[in-house]
């Protein structure tokens, strides 16, 4: 059975593999560095977006597209930074798609000014376990880890941590108020991914935002992920 | 390509409900009422329910089954309470499976004590998207959603917070700090689903886990949720 199953999942990720290096194609003929960021639900990607790109990245035409299950709230929320914002939504008759795939992203590219930005930064559907698992023809990844969840996550979800080259610790502001170890939380992530960059943020306070901006600047002089 | 997709999705799901109907079922015979928890990653799932269990549940005798992509950290936060605690990894060859569905509880069914148990608690993968679409085979269900997540969540995720008979707004004790508005979570939660019962708690503080473990007793009275 389980054998089975693992078959025709591998079948569908080479699939989509397939597809990425296609986006992929796309995105360097285009000149665009793509991100992916991920996260669980709630862990303040969107906010951070908007810390980030307000004041522009240095040199950078950002685009945003954003994938939701349903609605359209996150790219509402960034409409202010007059930006071009693309929604993506998953749902399509059933429940809905917990995480992105390369497909949809394909399905995407013709919506997207993919001429007239540099960077385009792809929020994933909030899920720690299946978009990890599906490249969409991205250059980097970029995950947060919010403290409110607690310190055990890279053991839990070690795919997600591992997948990243560059993990965001989010919402430094609650530490005082949670229970959360720091340096357990960078243990157990040197167990699933050690060296991986780490940044400690808040979208509060201000911390990490110039250091987070940065990163972003950079993205362009690497190509750090295969597609 | 969306109308196979939903296609093949129907039929998994309609796969699932068979095995999940013969859950209940085993369920059934053996007098066993099962709660299905679900949450995304982080919100607080185990440790209300050390805080529930720790002192007993009126009257019954409970188990629970502990669903992760990897791991067994929290079956070993639960092995205090002495009580029948069971993991369920969902990891098998690729990068898990972001959701119990009922052929893995089907699975797991031979090593339960059902016999010696009159609720068992399963503790789901922390996720907001796929979990909803998998019945297992429980009597209800009830998902966790931290103040820390944002008041957006249920626009952001439906079905979930439709798919449950208890929605339970944890963390409460860092509401102080937080951007997050009680009332407008609820007015969200009325719009995706009217009427749910909500119970505000946070294990810090005690708050709302009496009302919770009532909630908890008083599941054998009331076989809400269709298998």
């Amino acid at each position: 059975m389980h054998r089975v199953k693992v078959r025709v999942v591998e079948d569908a990720l080479d699939a989509n593999n397939t597809i990425a290096r296609a986006n992929r194609d796309d995105f360097d003929r285009n000149g665009v560095t793509v991100v992916n960021i991920m996260s669980a639900p709630g862990a303040g990607k969107t906010t951070l977006l908007e810390r980030v790109l307000r004041d522009g990245v240095e040199g950078l035409r950002v685009g945003v597209l954003e994938g939701d299950v349903q609605g359209s709230l996150d790219a509402d929320r960034l409409a202010h930074l007059h930006i071009p914002v693309t929604q993506l939504n998953t749902d399509s008759g059933f429940g809905g798609e917990c995480h992105l795939d390369a497909n949809m992203i394909r399905s995407a590219l013709p919506t997207l000014p993919l001429a007239d930005i540099d960077l385009l930064v792809v929020e994933n559907v909030g899920n720690l376990v299946c978009p990890a698992e599906f490249r969409i023809g991205e250059d980097a990844r970029m995950m947060v880890s919010s403290v409110a969840e607690g310190d055990d996550k890279p053991l839990k979800y070690p795919l997600m941590f591992r997948a990243c080259e560059l993990v965001v610790l989010n919402k430094m502001d609650l530490l005082p108020h949670v229970d959360f170890d720091v340096d357990r939380f960078r243990h157990f992530l040197d167990q699933v991914h050690p060296g991986v960059t780490v940044l400690e943020t808040s979208a509060r306070t201000g911390e990490g935002i110039e250091e987070l901006r940065r990163w972003f600047a950079s993205l362009p002089d690497r190509a750090v992920a295969p597609a």
